[in-house]
């Protein structure tokens, strides 16, 4: 089973190269734009009420991806799925933005922390009782961030 | 620009109807299996250390797309990027699941939002550094959560 998908916009960002991307999005202070190609406009009516919104995007640089690799906090070896590292299996990134304006098909965003021309997949609005989680444990992770 | 991807697993969920799944996770009280596909299975070394993971998958039962629709929550049209619908550009959903067990290339889940059968196409950890925001402002959502 073969899925095709087509970008619907395309990412602006001040990160021109893999190497200068902080390691997540709450690191990032830069803002850019998202833009949505002009047929997918009118679907940003009401986005504006938001204050984040979660960015599906692909990873357009990334390499060949392998079931263990070394992240940016450890290094040992983990399991892909255990990690946020962009060689992976059907290279879609998530990323949360903080929503700054909305200008026809043009979103400026602050905490951005996608490659410049990512292509855009989605824009879902953040919501905290879809999108928050309490008692979070974070494996690997914990004591690192 | 075409972008092809494949499901790395299918989802195996009590909810077998569209109409019968609640209007997101955090509502469903049940569980349900994750199965990755054996050749990623190696992918899931230290999955077990989070308690809470990102599911990305296809909406496979979605039908045709517009750009404004009525949300479960709401009798107003709204455009397809200020609420969550499945049918929408590219069909990929997201969602937070609670990880109960892994048993080899199953995970075992609770808070199953997704629909039986779903195609799967990645997991990522859940982490709260990386994914909870405070001060969120949910727009046309306000009030009705």
């Amino acid at each position: 089973m073969e899925i095709k998908i087509k970008p619907i916009g395309i990412i602006h960002s001040p990160y021109k190269r893999t190497g200068d991307i902080p390691c997540q999005g709450y690191k990032s202070k830069l803002t850019g734009e998202i833009e949505v190609f002009k047929q997918y406009e009118k679907g940003l009516k009401d986005v504006n009420g938001f204050s984040h919104l979660i960015i599906l995007y692909l990873f357009h640089k990334a390499g060949p991806y392998s079931m263990h690799a070394r992240p940016f906090l450890d290094d040992k070896l983990k399991g892909i799925f255990s990690i946020r590292s962009p060689h992976r299996p059907n290279y879609i990134g998530i990323s949360v933005v903080k929503l700054l304006e909305v200008k026809g098909n043009i979103l400026k965003v602050g905490n951005i922390d996608m490659l410049d021309e990512s292509p855009l997949l989605d824009i879902k609005p953040y919501v905290p009782e879809f999108d928050i989680r309490k008692d979070v444990k974070k494996g690997w992770l914990e004591g690192k961030l």
